[in-house]
């Protein structure tokens, strides 16, 4: 989501050696560049989204911690995309020259049957316990249903334990109470193949020092390479031999399956080698699957970590998911984690009096997830058919525009290979093109974001009702590729 | 809240010199202890709670990292009595031999006024914005109306500004998220008058380092106290010099007002004073205002520090409030933060993608503030005349059992003295009086995790419907007492 963007950022400062300034948008914090959703500012295709660097200058007191401060620029800079395009959203009828926002991956293909589904009485409870104190690993009713709905849904070859869910406010919040009971913050490191989402790392800064060491991966095919960014349990091996060179001292290895950016599902067998490579080296794995039931195309079979019928090292294997992507709600706030040890679960739940979920919510989400017949019957071949056709049409128009693309039948995205259209390939052009679609009014993710080493790759979210409904949208995705194929020649 | 229970733990690990082991209450991790709600487990008032030690035992694989285990150490033990509570209630006709919980602050007296205001049609909203990805601010109309909100009810001589607002989930995620980016862990620390309300100092050290230098008020009235506990510039001044000779760097001041757990409520003057104290030293002051609304007692004025007309140092003067009290919704998990530091508010925002609420919960919390109507004619008459109610009965019950307590209008609980029942009066023998009204099934908060310095006080919570509807809870309350009575003679 949003997050992705940040990325830029948060590899310019402290994690890259590419040292890429981004120049900040110039607006105001709060996002009122485009004077609210009915304004109708003119299109200035020929500017270049400006580069100024006025970004510190509104405030001019200084009285926030190190790290406060250094957060505070990281999300400032950041939000102004995003703050950008909530000031002034496209809307087929107030606002067509709004932004046209195909960065936040969300899908908002089956918010009317969602919607109706939330309208339904059984939503509306207001009992005494849902209004008090909670017990902080989440409401046991719900903790239950979560261990139902992961049964069903991830093929569990046994009923999973309702003992071993904890329910916190949505995926980063697990992933960062996770890493922090896993690892010691300074000391201890954990391995990601890039590129990857990088919100993970960046709310693990917020409060620790959580520290990722990339495994990069790259497009070519090679001999080890059959497909693009193919991630194999030598790479893993020569990641945590590298990081080991260099004195970290590895405690885990972190997957996201269905992946994301790349839209990659892993095979059964491949997660078993990876899962094994990390019990070899005692490490725990962290699995986040919170895409798991956005595999759309019929001919993939996803598989969970907990279909195994044995796990290599169940203790050190922790599962997260959530709602967000799946359900297209990602404003329900909601993520879980399913873990074999127990151990984990309860240090993990002891974070939920800081991620808590308001008790009416997690009422509606129960409610949700037990109601099967609606999901098998409605909601999930509906979401499929409709992600598979919004796939379809944006595959259609990248082959017609000969734009070579990753073609995977999961998740919300599609992840592009632009690298024709900047010259010479760099960080720095990337960055230019991504600004190019800003000034034309549509807002996309670059590689860098991603930690991707190769410069010119874009994630596109086709999960976006507008974008395959209005010519328009893809209209000025293409204008923005034609004025930066001007400049080249 | 359960949370206030965690600081005898908190206080016996890291805090203090007094060393005092706290003994682990013997059920499993999840409170299955009492067999649930319906359980009728005879109650045995000869046996002091188990003073086992085994809540280690449960564990075998230890995966965790160093903080990891001490979190989770930490809340294991504590949990046990929120647990036992939780899984072995009182009810008037289902569990009559169940726990009372008189240690959690929570108001339960209003909860037939706000079930059925929150079972208005106004309630129900799905819209589309609320079910996506929100501000990490809150949503817009939320911040919007905190806004307006805390102006009236806070009487603030100007409108306050919107932009100067952060929801996150909870009270505890604010200060967390304040601690944060006001004060750099392991280098500074904040000044904190005690007895206090000890989730702050609990939630802060999750994540954080941050550290909290006690300044130990008392309750004998000498030339300087005119009320118990009270607090006073000098001894302001005082504890801000110990703090600096044992090499400290002090960087703000937390209040809590009205007081958690004395109920005292500052006057317009010695706010000032404090307020006045933290500007000469360049402190920032975190002003936690949670119980706002629940002074009951007619005569007390209270004063926010939004009402004063100026400032000494407004860009250093913080200040937290949420629903959970006033309001009687715990379980809705919202906190505010109003400051008028655009710096200070923009970096506590950052954090609002790991304390984030649901948007439709943030709706309902919108519709709840704005009915200005309901709760000026209906909710705050009736509270505070409920809360009166049972605030008297209370005392009348401690007038009638010669045991003093500190008689304020303000807040939800009473802070009782029980001295005279522990001989020597150590706080082994107060957790000793603790384990006693456990053993007959009544949770009480002991001074102790309030860091008191002085043992022999407990904070008891009169706003439970059920503790002066049934006139068994006061009951058991006093044969713990006699019980331990006895043993002293």
């Amino acid at each position: 989501h949003l997050m992705s963007q940040l990325a830029d950022i948060l590899q310019s400062r402290s994690w890259s050696g590419l040292g890429l300034q981004l120049p900040p948008y110039s607006m105001d914090t709060r996002g009122n560049a485009g004077g609210g959703q009915g304004a109708q500012s003119p299109r200035q295709p020929d500017q270049l989204f400006p580069l100024l660097s006025e970004s510190k200058t509104a405030f001019v007191i200084h009285d926030l911690s190190n790290h406060g401060e250094n957060i505070s620029d990281l999300f400032r800079s950041s939000l102004q995309y995003y703050n950008a395009y909530q000031g002034d959203k496209y809307h087929e009828n107030n606002n067509t020259l709004g932004f046209i926002n195909l960065s936040t991956s969300e899908n908002k293909l089956c918010i009317d049957l969602m919607t109706k589904r939330l309208s339904r009485s059984d939503m509306n409870c207001t009992e005494d316990a849902l209004l008090q104190y909670p017990d902080w690993r989440g409401q046991p009713f719900l903790w239950e249903e979560v261990a139902r709905f992961l049964t069903y849904y991830c093929k569990a070859p046994a009923p999973l334990d309702p003992e071993n869910v904890v329910v916190l406010n949505g995926c980063c919040s697990v992933f960062c109470a996770l890493a922090m009971v896993l690892c010691d913050a300074g000391v201890k490191v954990f391995l990601i193949p890039t590129p990857f989402y990088s919100g993970l790392a960046l709310t693990s800064r917020l409060y620790t020092k959580i520290e990722l060491f990339f495994i990069h991966l790259d497009s070519e095919l090679t001999g080890e390479n059959t497909r693009p960014f193919q991630l194999t349990v030598d790479k893993l091996e020569q990641g945590l031999h590298e990081a080991r060179l260099k004195r970290k001292k590895v405690r885990g290895l972190v997957l996201i399956n269905p992946q994301n950016p790349l839209g990659d599902v892993y095979s059964r067998d491949s997660l078993m080698e990876y899962l094994e490579f990390a019990k070899r080296h005692k490490l725990h794995v962290i699995l986040d699957e919170i895409y798991m039931l956005s595999v759309f195309d019929k001919s993939i079979t996803f598989h969970s970590v907990l279909r195994m019928e044995s796990l290599p090292d169940p203790n050190r294997t922790h599962v997260i998911w959530g709602t967000s992507k799946d359900f297209g709600i990602s404003g329900f706030r909601f993520g879980t984690l399913y873990t074999h040890s127990k151990e984990v679960a309860a240090a993990v739940s002891s974070f939920g009096c800081l991620h808590g979920i308001s008790g009416t919510t997690q009422h509606n989400l129960c409610r949700l997830l037990q109601d099967r017949d609606w999901i098998d019957k409605m909601y999930l071949p509906t979401n499929h058919s409709r992600l598979q056709e919004a796939h379809k049409y944006i595959a259609d128009k990248l082959k017609a525009l000969k734009i070579p693309f990753l073609n995977h039948g999961s998740g919300l995205y599609i992840w592009i290979n632009l690298k024709k259209y900047l010259d010479p390939c760099t960080f720095e052009n990337e960055l230019v093109l991504h600004h190019r679609f800003l000034d034309n009014k549509v807002v996309l993710s670059c590689g860098k974001s991603y930690m991707c080493k190769e410069p010119g790759w874009f994630r596109l979210v086709f999960a976006e009702t507008i974008l395959h409904l209005d010519p328009l949208a893809m209209h000025w995705f293409c204008e923005a590729l034609q004025e930066q194929k001007k400049e080249l020649v």
